[in-house]
């Protein structure tokens, strides 16, 4: 079979094989983005799993030997890990290769992966601003980064062509692009995403700990409202986990922000100022439209949610 | 044409026909309920809407023409205007009816509304756990109220055979019940609902009011975990408002838990315990898993979602 044009990479690369690499694997292939995909991942288990579901061309728990002559690699693990993974693929690294990775704090990945990256290699951070609560190999899809942004945060003197390359290649898994600075990612980030997960695992926390209400109440009644945060709060804990070590400085600037509201907020209801808590309820009613109108959130009640009930409801 | 069962009453009066009251003038009808519907609300615009749409038998502003009659009648509006209804609708009230609201806190309704209640009404508090973020008598439908709870707080020498039937009509309506003490309510309706209202509204407050991250950026990259919130956040304002107002203890203290709690996790973030953060994000994983079997959540990664890009997106 004669393939109907030269793919994009010759040969891509992914480091870890989680929800985001074998989302990428799977949108590569439906797309046919690379010539060849050697994956790579440090569980035995997993990579037997991505071998199973096909997910690649090569697989190897040797992560220099997956990059050999690969042209782009992608590096999608906990960002936590990102150092060590820099300093096991930086001898296989060829010349001209273009090397991102998909973390949701840049700062601390660059700090951590740069000083590895070999001089003629080009690291280009960047984080897809995709996900879902699942993790895994059996959880990823191709249609995963379609309609989301990618941003990348280039350090100075990133060569544009390799920039530009590596921008097509994310359009062509159906994401807009984007370029900052790697400082206001992090702060950007750290309200829109790890704000809403921190404050999300604390309040399943919170309902999970309480002494006169129990948990088989909260587990009943959660549709009126609670459940919304348990979606966010089954998020992946080693993921997260390293995001609160590595955005630190943000994320606790985000939550001391968030404490003096909540404060303010809660002295309106302790001295039943009406007009206070009807403000602040009526003015949030915007954010919500304009996210919708900029695509990012879907215009049916309640998420447009069919919960089917189970047997043993009743 | 012979109707094929006599009605489960022979008329219902909905006080109220907002998401509530329109979604059960529809359920009764699909259901065949009742033998006439009448409905009555304060606003004239919203009167108009609800006989356009044919959702009853007879529309009148005056609630105490509404209940004449009726066999059961649903107060269906913000909480804080329970007391306002009742003292309306006790002079019309018929000897034998029910009365029922939907109230989602019950202590503060049942002090408002049973001292106007007549002698020989069946006044029986209720709270269906079941609504979207949209409101008014446009946004109601006729499976709300399937797979929810609906629960009552009985006062004490409620007759058995009235909480009976009102329980009947529930079921009906797709809903379960159950029975259980007022203060309690309040209770579990400040952890399972109002917290995370209340939660979703300052979260939403807070990412609006920041210099440093613009509402472009925020509203751009929402589905990162922010948009959860918003929508929550984008419920009724002036439901909300009530209900702060009118459940204040149980909120406050939930709140003071939830503030206890947030101040460990920003602790562990502070010293680096990478520990503490990964054993709350793995239990809280658990709990999610829960509400899906419980029948109370979709199974679906990221709520099953369906976003549809807008053009004006690129």
């Amino acid at each position: 079979m004669i393939s109907p044009a030269k793919p994009m990479f010759d040969k891509i690369a992914l480091i870890g094989i989680g929800l985001i690499g074998s989302s990428l694997a799977r949108v590569i292939r439906r797309e046919g983005l690379a010539g060849h995909v050697s994956i790579s991942t440090r569980s035995q288990t997993t990579l037997r799993r991505a071998e199973e579901l096909g997910l690649g061309d090569s697989y190897t728990a040797d992560p220099s030997m997956a990059v050999a002559d690969a042209d782009l690699v992608i590096v999608s693990v906990p960002v936590g890990s990102s150092g060590e993974v820099a300093a096991e693929i930086a001898p296989g690294l060829k010349r001209g290769a273009i090397v991102t990775d998909v973390g949701s704090t840049k700062r601390s990945v660059i700090a951590q992966m740069a000083p590895y990256i070999p001089d003629g290699v080009h690291f280009i951070p960047g984080h897809p601003l995709a996900g879902t609560e699942k993790s895994g190999p059996d959880a990823g899809f191709a249609s995963l980064f379609e309609n989301r942004w990618c941003i990348f945060t280039p350090l100075p003197g990133t060569d544009p062509a390799a920039l530009e390359k590596l921008s097509a290649f994310w359009r062509a898994c159906g994401s807009y692009t984007d370029v900052m600075d790697a400082d206001h990612h992090d702060r950007v980030l750290a309200i829109v995403s790890h704000l809403p997960h921190i404050i999300a695992y604390n309040i399943v926390g919170t309902a999970s700990d309480l002494e006169e209400v129990s948990e088989g109440e909260v587990i009943k009644y959660a549709a009126s409202g609670f459940r919304d945060f348990t979606r966010l709060a089954a998020s992946d804990p080693t993921m997260w986990r390293d995001v609160c070590l590595h955005n630190k400085d943000a994320i606790l600037e985000m939550l001391a922000r968030f404490s003096e509201d909540l404060a303010y907020l809660q002295k309106a209801i302790r001295w039943g100022d009406g007009d206070k808590l009807f403000d602040l309820f009526t003015r949030t009613r915007a954010v919500r439209r304009s996210i919708i109108e900029a695509g990012q959130e879907v215009d049916a009640p309640d998420f447009g949610r069919q919960v089917v009930a189970h047997p043993q409801t009743q």
